[in-house]
């Protein structure tokens, strides 16, 4: 089958790559769309990052490793002791290993379990025409979502994961730092939480149209005077949560100044640099901060909000290529236009 | 009546302060004793730093002010409308001034109120024969406390409130960064809240073997291996809760780094350095982070852990002066010999 195959930094080859049988528990499924990650990317320019050059401890798959994570797909074929999926259903997959034994994982804390792994990195993805998956990671796609949206739900997990490490009540006034994909999809899903209120933190313009299309007031962080305006907007109290979905080494420490005291600011971009903070600026202001990585088991929340239109695709989608165009109108038109686009989804054909 | 009174940086005078009688909703109490905090030490050396110069919005009161606001006292006489108190009632009294209005307020969130002001900063303190409180803000000491211990109460409520910050749990494993004086409250609130296994991280040699006294395993960070050492006593896994009492630049980044993925480091030293912190450290172990000052309502929980003996002074007061010695047998011996001491009580006369 063709698959686009990571051999190392700069290195992904769109090629021919062996495919067999389900093993038992797993189903085959037929590629219909996979996004591209900010992961890929980074995987593609820089990596390896999270992927491991070592047999990974609970997949024992090393490079080359066939990427891409963000997929939905049909079952064509069911390895020995499947009995909750079948040929034609359209799923997707909760993408992450865990060792199912740590600390973590018996705590339900999954994304920090001790191995954590995930399809795509530590297994072979979903850049490709079939992906081999495990059957009671897969989630059935309702009628009611398209085949095209459901390769969304895997980063709107992310995103309703992060909310709900915000402890967003109803009436809460949030703000995201950061419209890009991730961004709009917390917007959306601080909605879905009932936040009464949402502001959007972006620098680029293109972006900021997007986020007041969601119903968000959107500000220009550059511009001088943006805390005083969400100050005016609040009451002068400030957003109860603060979402960063950037990872720059100011945006850190914007979102600890931005919540309100005693609100929580919750980190989910990646960081390459470190940041200065002081804390006195959580002690004089009881303020909270705490990390959101992946998803636990939001999945089917994501699903039954995108059922009803709480989530939707609505706008996220910039681009539809096929798997022979990944690097040229894929990962370096990520790269050469980063605002122009949101979400590029590519299908195998 | 004598008092110790702030008139700007390394200026404190023991002088004869105007007393009156107690107005509408006050009581005059006689004090028993006052410990030395740390912020009367840094107002006398670095002031002025919580005091206003300018009249402060709650009480009106600016410099000169009597210090001091850990104490225990003796109701002498009651002002109009106090109903609750009557002349030698044994009290301690919250000290915050909060304006009861604002959105913190609002939320019971009375340490982060928008105009937050202390007894012995924002009005007059307890460095004195005598002191006038407000009749609601004051308890009644239980009879099995001593009128020294108790003057140990607002410290206690404070490192009650770290521990309440930390949500810890029965049977959690909880790590104290720093075993001075509140250190070594925030251990014996730890064991207070059930944790199973307490931690304390301190350089000074005296204090490692009172926090070993109290039953913790004591660390000295400055040696190498001392993460590894905590990691084989918790089962590679980390303590649940970090309490950060120090305020250096390192402590802040060593509380997150040393909880455990999915713990919670609870800062409340005062910080005059900014620090240096990778945000990735939160974003991928999904760790929290938060502030703690002063306290809420603790009092009457403390009153009730010292009564019953889960909390104590056993140990924790190392110097009992006379107020015309304050600066030489109390700031300054604070100042040469930080390490000797924990807690040094001054009684009026």
């Amino acid at each position: 089958m063709k698959a686009a195959v990571w051999y190392g930094k700069k290195d992904v080859q769109i090629e021919n790559f062996p495919d067999t049988h389900p093993g038992e528990g797993f189903v085959k499924a037929r590629v219909y769309w996979c996004g591209i990650c900010g992961t890929d990317l980074h995987e593609y320019e820089d990596g390896p990052i999270m992927i491991s050059m070592e047999p990974h401890p609970l997949t024992g798959i090393k490079p080359p490793v066939i990427l891409g994570h963000e997929f939905s797909g049909e079952v064509v074929e069911c390895g020995k002791g499947v009995e909750h999926l079948k040929p034609g259903d359209r799923i997707v997959t909760n993408t992450l290993y865990t060792c199912g034994e740590c600390y973590w994982c018996k705590r339900a804390q999954y994304p920090i379990c001790e191995k954590l792994g995930g399809i795509g990195l530590a297994s072979h993805g979903a850049f490709a025409e079939y992906i081999h998956v495990k059957a009671s990671q897969c989630y059935l796609v309702p009628p009611e979502v398209e085949n095209d949206v459901a390769a969304l739900v895997e980063p709107l997990a992310a995103a309703v994961h992060a909310i709900r490490q915000g402890l967003v009540l109803e009436g809460d006034r949030v703000a995201i730092i950061g419209a890009g994909p991730i961004g709009l999809m917390a917007i959306q899903a601080a909605r879905a939480a009932g936040a009464g209120q949402v502001f959007a933190l972006e620098v680029a313009k293109s972006r900021r149209k997007k986020a007041e299309s969601y119903g968000t007031i959107a500000l220009n962080p550059p511009e001088s005077g943006y805390e005083r305006v969400l100050l005016d907007h609040t009451n002068g109290v400030g957003p109860d949560v603060v979402i960063e979905c950037v990872g720059a080494p100011e945006t850190g420490p914007m979102a600890v100044n931005l919540v309100r005291r005693g609100g929580r600011a919750v980190i989910m971009g990646v960081f390459s640099q470190p940041s200065t903070i002081n804390f006195n600026d959580i002690v004089f202001t009881e303020k909270e901060i705490v990390g959101s990585l992946c998803y636990v088991d939001e999945y089917e929340k994501v699903l039954l909000l995108l059922a009803d239109g709480r989530l939707s695709g609505e706008g996220l989608i910039t681009g539809r290529i096929v798997l022979d165009d990944l690097i040229e109108k894929g990962f370096q038109e990520l790269i050469r236009n980063k605002d122009k686009h949101l979400k590029i989804l590519v299908r195998p054909n």
